[in-house]
């Protein structure tokens, strides 16, 4: 069935772009691009992200990258001449941009620009972010890997968030690890610690939970709900936009456009390149563990080895947590 | 995170077999048959559906199917010769089961007969249950599509097997078009009308919320929980049993002996036999309706054009519904 007046607060940002590109090195041409952006905007999908902001200058031996991994403002005209009504946004790391490459918003494509950071960083993420705050944009602050945080630490994470011109601030479960009772609390903690800002939610699929986490987080009232396209992500990927679009199933939305670019392109990519339900990446979450360990193995000669990796995922001294 | 206290009292049931025989024509060597018992047991699942226990007589055109669609119990007890903790079940569909092929339970392999059933259907349902039940089976009655069922037929469906002997009552999501939402209020249903029963799920994986739905039934005090190894089930599939066991994590289950299950069978045959997250599938989770189109399109050359097929299945008069 679907879900109607309690999720109509809710705006979808898709993430092809931006975390698929971590799966094929940003390598999506220009077509695929356009027609993501033409069939997100027809299907009424609030958001597009775009790609990274971060700075080649400031990550070193990502010289081969496709141009998604360091957006150009004046390439992203070129791509997009027209903007409609889907806005823009990229993903900035703290440590990783250079804030002298933001233009003012009202010289950029860009609607919105994310900032990605540990809970550690929080005080230089609120920095970067309410920089581009004042150049006009909206912001998001994204807390990765929650799982791996102390309630102590993300306690005052958001008390420090709480007092800044962030808009939104994001739930993010980096490692696919968690459930629709993991996000019940930490919506629910998010909610009282930050009485005056919106929520969004970032979710991985290693337990095939993305979508249901989403749609706990959006009942709850949580507002940007990132997904991807036939779910492209890196390692397990993340909520399928197709999916998330056809439950919420708001009179804007159109599923229509999502299968069409399906169909054109997202299958044909399916079989280039390596995404989705694998039971390394299963693994990992299971661990709740980082993928990398995951993607390197299944990069490897033993990739099927399914036994042989979890032996060593959970002998410690094989691969040390952490 | 796992799920604790909340679950202890659920039982997997793992119909890799049978339902996943819907996939394959039940072609499963008897080698793939006794691994699973293996996994199975040492993973600690309490029960495996070994197949279906219909009779070919009353199933023309069925001559080709493997050994798993008619059991025999000389053959059975050949093939698992020495029982273990995993307990074995059956399914039987109301209209193609011959009751004088089920032997006493005290002569045969089996512990467990399943009866799937219609809601129109229940009254048959519980005679065949209520045979079996004498004869010393478990027994349970499935009851399919209900989501196409009217609310004041399923009631009168569950006061009638609220009178019999029957020990479990299914909820079955035959169309895996039911979210978490649908299934609470599902559960709290049947619990209201079946105070005396024990409940069972079986779900769907459409729109990849089938293990959601089944641990939200799961938390809700149902018992017992269908799966199927990989996932493997008609269409779409089902809730996968390594994802169900990890996140229920009871103390007696073990996840290793399922992945081995799946690196040395699973994966070859998932190369060779489609089931799983495909578009046409989805989009018939999405309308509710039964999968049956949607494997007909699979099975067509258009089988990756899926605007065409999103197409005709909105246009009522190409498909009809019901």
């Amino acid at each position: 069935m679907t879900v109607h007046n309690k999720t109509r607060h809710c705006q979808i940002v898709d993430c092809t772009i931006r975390d698929g590109g971590l799966v094929n090195n940003w390598d999506f041409s220009v077509e695929f691009v356009q027609d993501l952006y033409e069939a997100l905007n027809e299907a009424g999908v609030e958001y597009m992200e775009v790609g990274y902001k971060n700075s080649p200058k400031l990550l070193k031996g990502s010289e081969d990258a496709g141009p998604w991994r360091f957006l150009n403002d004046d390439f992203l005209r070129k791509v997009i001449p027209e903007k409609k009504k889907t806005k823009l946004s990229a993903l900035v790391d703290v440590g990783r941009v250079d804030p002298d490459d933001i233009l003012p918003r009202s010289e950029s494509m860009l609607d919105l620009i994310r900032v990605a950071c540990y809970a550690r960083d929080t005080e230089k993420a609120i920095e970067l972010a309410t920089m581009f705050h004042e150049r006009g944009y909206e912001t998001t602050i994204n807390i990765m890997a929650l799982s791996n945080v102390m309630d102590n630490e993300l306690t005052e994470s958001l008390a420090l968030i709480s007092d800044s011109p962030i808009d939104v601030v994001y739930i993010v479960d980096s490692y696919g690890s968690l459930d629709p009772d993991d996000f019940r609390y930490l919506v629910e903690k998010f909610r009282r610690s930050l009485k005056h800002k919106r929520l969004g939610v970032h979710t991985h699929n290693n337990m095939q939970l993305a979508l249901a986490n989403t749609l706990t987080a959006a009942e709850m009232g949580v507002e940007l709900l990132d997904a991807s396209v036939y779910g492209m992500g890196r390692a397990a990927g993340n909520c399928h936009t197709e999916l998330l679009l056809a439950k919420l199933a708001k009179a804007e939305y159109n599923l229509r456009p999502l299968l069409g670019m399906i169909e054109k392109h997202m299958v044909t990519l399916r079989e280039k390149e390596e995404w989705g339900y694998l039971i390394p990446y299963m693994v990992t979450g299971v661990l709740d563990e980082h993928p990398r360990s995951a993607m390197a193995w299944r990069a490897s000669s033993e990739k099927d080895e399914y036994l042989k990796f979890y032996d060593k995922m959970t002998t410690p001294e094989v691969f040390p947590k952490g």
